[in-house]
């Protein structure tokens, strides 16, 4: 049994905390938010120098930590996680909204977690979602972000039309219908907003009169490239 | 019942045939290989013109179609799937070698799938996989891969040395632990392979003295890419 004054359930989208499944990630929270207040362990962890410092950040940060295999089992799918890391919901704040990467209605969390990651490791802090849209702190998506989503400034809209309202940057729109090909003109150092649609769907056809609109060129022995890669190959360009 | 004189199982890897889950992929198979040996519908299919266009396709290729709504659920797990391909196993052959995407123990299905897609969307015909390596023709790589797979030449190796000995193009490595950059140098027009390793490991160190070896550069905010991601850029910069 844990400490606390409530049960801990398996993750509903409508709970105020969630969790972290795995070692990297659970550190990545710790590291980087003050947002942890339970660290579980598996009696079938091997104690290793990672592990070490783990518990000794939790120390400091006066993170309680527990051995609970019963919860580890309830919370987690799969057989080889030994490490989680329960965590209150927080909103982020974006301050300097210099690059934003902006998503519209993505619908997968293991691509928004994947975007998370890529995003973050070509240095863009600011991650904007336009409702609908999945579950951001979802255990699915922490894991698929390797812990991302704690570095991440992360700012949700309603709508595009307030999004738009919101940002003052050169936004760039990118989408099969437009014209202008990625790699063909410089992008800007700064103030940029890359902006990609849902996975289906794609976004909103009168973005086409926004700004820029440019189109990742691939030939047509396939439909369009997936999500992440989109986003992976934008960045890339935008960032190198 | 179906008129082949074999139950038809939930995909193992040992079987000698797979299947297709989906219209789109379904298609794919059909159009680009000689390998279908029955098309199953569900009667809940809504029939529009990319249903008729497979209907008429798999009639003029001599293709038994067949509603079955018991065979699509026990080889689907999804409920929205309404058409699936069985197809027979085959070998294909790489004929013009002058451009290889080359993966060094894949392990995960929908990275292999989604790494198929993204190859063939940027002009590479030639997949080269070196054991140990997912089952390719498993029903859950030819989804990720959208049908990619049946557009690609396809060849496996034991070993990274056997891959060597047979590839005469200059060898582009993509390591975490190489000093060149990528998009510091202009890449061939043709005659490379792009070599990629295990989402986990990596290449082994000792191909840091092989040919080329490239990094992706990214912050040190994240430990790595993730494969499919890196194998977009890598691809998006050699082909554009």
């Amino acid at each position: 049994m844990n400490n606390l004054n409530f049960k801990i359930e398996k993750y509903k989208k409508d709970f105020d905390y969630s969790y972290t499944l795995g070692l990297f990630p659970t550190f990545e929270m710790i590291k980087n938010t003050d947002c942890a207040f339970l660290i579980v362990l598996s009696s079938k962890l091997t104690k290793s120098k990672d592990v070490e410092k783990l518990i000794k950040l939790a120390k400091e940060k006066k993170i309680p930590v527990e051995e609970n295999d019963k919860l580890i089992n309830k919370l987690s799918d799969k057989e080889n996680c030994f490490v989680v890391g329960l965590f209150k919901k927080y909103q982020s704040k974006i301050i300097n909204a210099n690059k934003n990467l902006v998503l519209v209605n993505p619908s997968d969390m293991g691509n928004l977690g994947t975007i998370m990651r890529t995003t973050l490791g070509f240095g863009i802090k600011n991650l904007v979602l336009i409702e609908p849209c999945v579950d951001y702190f979802s255990p699915k998506v922490v894991r698929a972000s390797m812990g991302a989503v704690f570095s991440l400034n992360i700012k949700k809209f309603n709508s595009v039309q307030e999004y738009l309202k919101w940002s003052k940057n050169k936004k760039f729109f990118f989408m099969l219908q437009a014209s202008k090909v990625l790699g063909s003109f410089v992008p800007p150092k700064s103030n940029f907003d890359l902006v990609f649609g849902n996975e289906a769907s794609g976004l909103p056809e009168y973005l086409l009169n926004e700004d820029e609109s440019v189109i990742i060129k691939h030939n047509k022995d396939i439909d369009s490239l997936n999500l992440p890669i989109s986003v992976g190959i934008a960045l890339y360009e935008f960032c190198k």
